[in-house]
């Protein structure tokens, strides 16, 4: 079967340092109508569990709370694929900022009444992603 | 394209009133080596957000630390997939306990270097599943 050409993340790299990266993206998913309901710092847990270093890494969970509801009404589990991901994250001396794509990661779900939601969480978190990538 | 019949999910139900079923859920994460990095009240964001009334709801972000830092060097962008949710919630005067199939999930990744992470990701997490609702 070909591989389907299509990523699970929407990606870029910015200018931006690290910390302007995480501010940044925490204002365009506010102006997106998305929450931040959790947040993981990698770089500080691993370092904490495992003792090992790592360049910063940051997971924003992020929601909508609207199309949230409206898809969990239409797909009771679908809570173990949320809420949707933003991360930024320092690799190769550049900071990455990477959204899930949430088309890619519904597709799994295979439930046509989350086609819409899925394509708007897509357009919006892509719109996140660019606009706070911009210099 | 034949719909593969594959569950993005590991479910039961349990005869574990709601809270009882968290506990035994947060128990045997810790047993397979699992800290909880982040949790999400669905129920209480959305009559928080949007002043809607759904049963109770609860997602728990599970980390293996070891496990995802493994992965995390085989694949940078995973982080917009983790952690991995195990769910716990009310419908029809049922509890459900689900987690994420995460062979499902990382599938879209289309990273061999993850096969066997996942496959191990899926045992432990079924496992969880299948103790926290026994009675």
């Amino acid at each position: 079967m070909p591989r389907v050409d299509v990523s699970y993340t929407l990606s870029t790299t910015t200018t931006h340092p690290f910390d302007v990266a995480v501010a940044r993206v925490r204002e365009e998913l506010a102006d997106e109508g998305f929450g931040v309901l959790c947040e993981v710092d990698v770089q500080a847990t691993l370092k904490n569990k495992l003792g090992v270093d790592r360049e910063p890494y940051l997971i924003l969970g992020a929601c909508n709370p609207q199309l949230a509801h409206g898809a969990l009404n239409a797909e009771s589990e679908l809570g173990v694929l949320l809420p949707c991901n933003v991360v930024v994250y320092r690799q190769d001396g550049e900071t990455h900022i990477s959204a899930v794509n949430a088309e890619q990661m519904l597709s799994l779900v295979g439930n046509d009444e989350l086609s819409e939601t899925a394509a708007e969480v897509r357009r919006r978190l892509a719109s996140v992603v660019e606009k706070a990538a911009a210099a």
